[in-house]
């Protein structure tokens, strides 16, 4: 049973038998099933059928030996479900129709999940039905800063300067957008806790794109939202975010039990400001995953070393898996952080 | 003589009447003056062209009243004098021949600035002439790092896989490509000064590529020789990165006397970890342009606050002047800078 529960135990700081681990992106491109997929099923289209999007899920798992299921969907879904347009390009999502006044705002809907996204949620009870005892299922969205850079500049952004001008020039609107992404988000995420997710995950990626003084005005109150509907769901929260190592007390200041870092920062200074009573998720550079077999083991020597032993920490890359990866190199991972700390981590 | 002497000043640490700003961007898109030019000069042309690239130089400083100069010129000339194609599209700088392997990395060449770069040294003499005793003139260069995921990649990259699959699979090719790149930046900066520049910036804009380990290894050894072969220059040498704010301590082990921030680490904090003995550049957040005056007299007190007096701070943004910036509030933020800083920095 310590495979099924060594996830969850970190969450909540109980000991394990050994640090679990998975990957961001684990079902992805670097996959040949899921490439085969992909060669037959465009993205949304996958994310859309619950049975596909539910084996996808399984696979990576599988494939991997992680302790830990993410469920295959988009944080952009959310964008869609809002009533926004979404196309999926070879050069990123494009939002043909950006949210750029208050009443592009006011015409945002915040949806019913179960109306919305139903695909997900039946996605969330197969993939939940096959890994039953096996691994728990992480459900997720994106967090509303994040949402919001997306919906604004309809699309990546080098500069984020539309979403920028709203915010400093039209502070109220910004301020209603990301009340409508935070209730948007808390009505996904718990709706997926109740379809059998036993985690749930806020990704920030552009949770950088603020100063301290500004997230503290703009992001950390709608965070803390998010985190105040999703109690009672009872499983842990993870905030996880890229760019963000000036905002590491912010971000626990959000109420999650579990904060996710990128490889910009140690983990041992990552815990040393976060103090004992939170747990980390992170932090190898997913460009680690080129290193040959003895050099990758010393990187993850060095990241559990980083941690300093006992409960508490969840090894995952610092980003996503890239697509260059490959899987024996994943499945490496995988298998060294399991046998580099099944000593230091054991009760 | 005041206005002449500010920026030098604070970059070595003297006392001045008030705290010197100059903006990154300063010369650009938000400017009618320069669109107007763009409208019939396309940018590599007017990048080579003397008597317009130090037109623009000079004409930012008038219409805005800061208080250095910085040449008009791009990162990626260096690419070209290095023998790599460039092309500048609406969607960013193109590569098309990227530098992937051990081979590619030997064609590339260290160039002879004056044969490689003349338009750039003739627009130098050219806009120091214009300038000399108004302010000082800043030249500058791409850092070893941020020009090579331009190689690497072909251009932007969200990802930077290929550059670090380079970094982790094949070390010594990255080792050899980082020397290159030092030597070509060390070559351009010190031409840049003999042709009258009496300042250097070193743009690291995606120092923030690496994890704190990775960078000790495959980024400050080679600052450090750029900074090495810029001694004798006589010039303050200012080092700017951004989303770096974990590596702030390795940056000042670079020996830059000036260290540049963004927007996501407090001056105060910056402050702290420098010590007394380094200037800092930074840092509002461009955005904040878009804010109402009174607001954005606020912000600059705030940042000026955070600094907490003293000699040792030059003012600017925490990036590039956004495209949608008016010029008003560019003069404003300026104005106030000064304004604002008349008493806290008076000797």
């Amino acid at each position: 049973m310590s495979r099924a529960s060594r996830f969850l135990d970190a969450c909540f700081l109980r000991p394990s038998d050994c640090t679990p681990v998975w990957l961001m992106r684990q079902a992805g491109r670097y996959q040949p099933s899921y490439r085969a997929l992909r060669a037959r099923v465009p993205f949304l289209e996958l994310c859309r059928t619950p049975e596909l999007a539910a084996q996808v899920t399984v696979n990576a798992v599988r494939e991997l030996g992680v302790d830990a299921a993410i469920i295959f969907s988009d944080i952009l879904v959310a964008a869609e479900a809002m009533g926004t347009k979404l196309e999926l390009t070879e050069a990123g999502p494009v939002l043909p129709e950006p949210v750029l006044n208050a009443s592009a705002v006011e015409r945002l809907r915040v949806p019913d999940p179960t109306e919305a996204v139903p695909y997900l949620l039946e996605a969330v009870r197969l993939a939940r039905r096959e890994l039953d005892g096996v691994v728990p299922l992480i459900g997720f969205a994106g967090a509303p800063l994040t949402l919001a850079t997306y919906l604004v500049e309809g699309g990546h952004s080098k500069t984020y300067s539309r979403l920028k001008r709203m915010i400093f020039a039209e502070p109220a609107t910004a301020h209603r957008l990301m009340d409508k992404l935070a209730r948007t988000v808390v009505g996904l995420l718990r709706a997926q806790a109740e379809a059998g997710c036993q985690a749930l995950q806020i990704f920030d990626s552009w949770g950088g794109v603020l100063g301290p003084g500004d997230y503290r005005r703009f992001v950390l109150p709608y965070l803390q939202q998010v985190m105040a509907g999703l109690e009672g769901c009872g499983v842990p929260r993870i905030l996880f975010a890229t760019g963000a190592s000036s905002l590491l007390e912010l971000m626990a200041a959000s109420g999650a039990e579990v904060i996710g870092v990128d490889w910009r920062l140690g983990l041992d200074e990552a815990r040393r400001r976060l103090g004992p009573d939170r747990a980390v998720m992170g932090n190898l550079d997913p460009g680690c995953l080129f290193l040959p077999d003895p050099e990758l083991e010393a990187r993850v020597g060095e990241t559990l070393g980083e941690w300093g032993g006992g409960p508490g920490h969840i090894f995952n890359l610092g980003h996503g898996v890239l697509p260059e990866t490959s899987p024996e190199r994943a499945r490496y991972l995988v298998e060294t952080v399991h046998r580099l700390s099944a000593r230091s981590t054991a009760p």
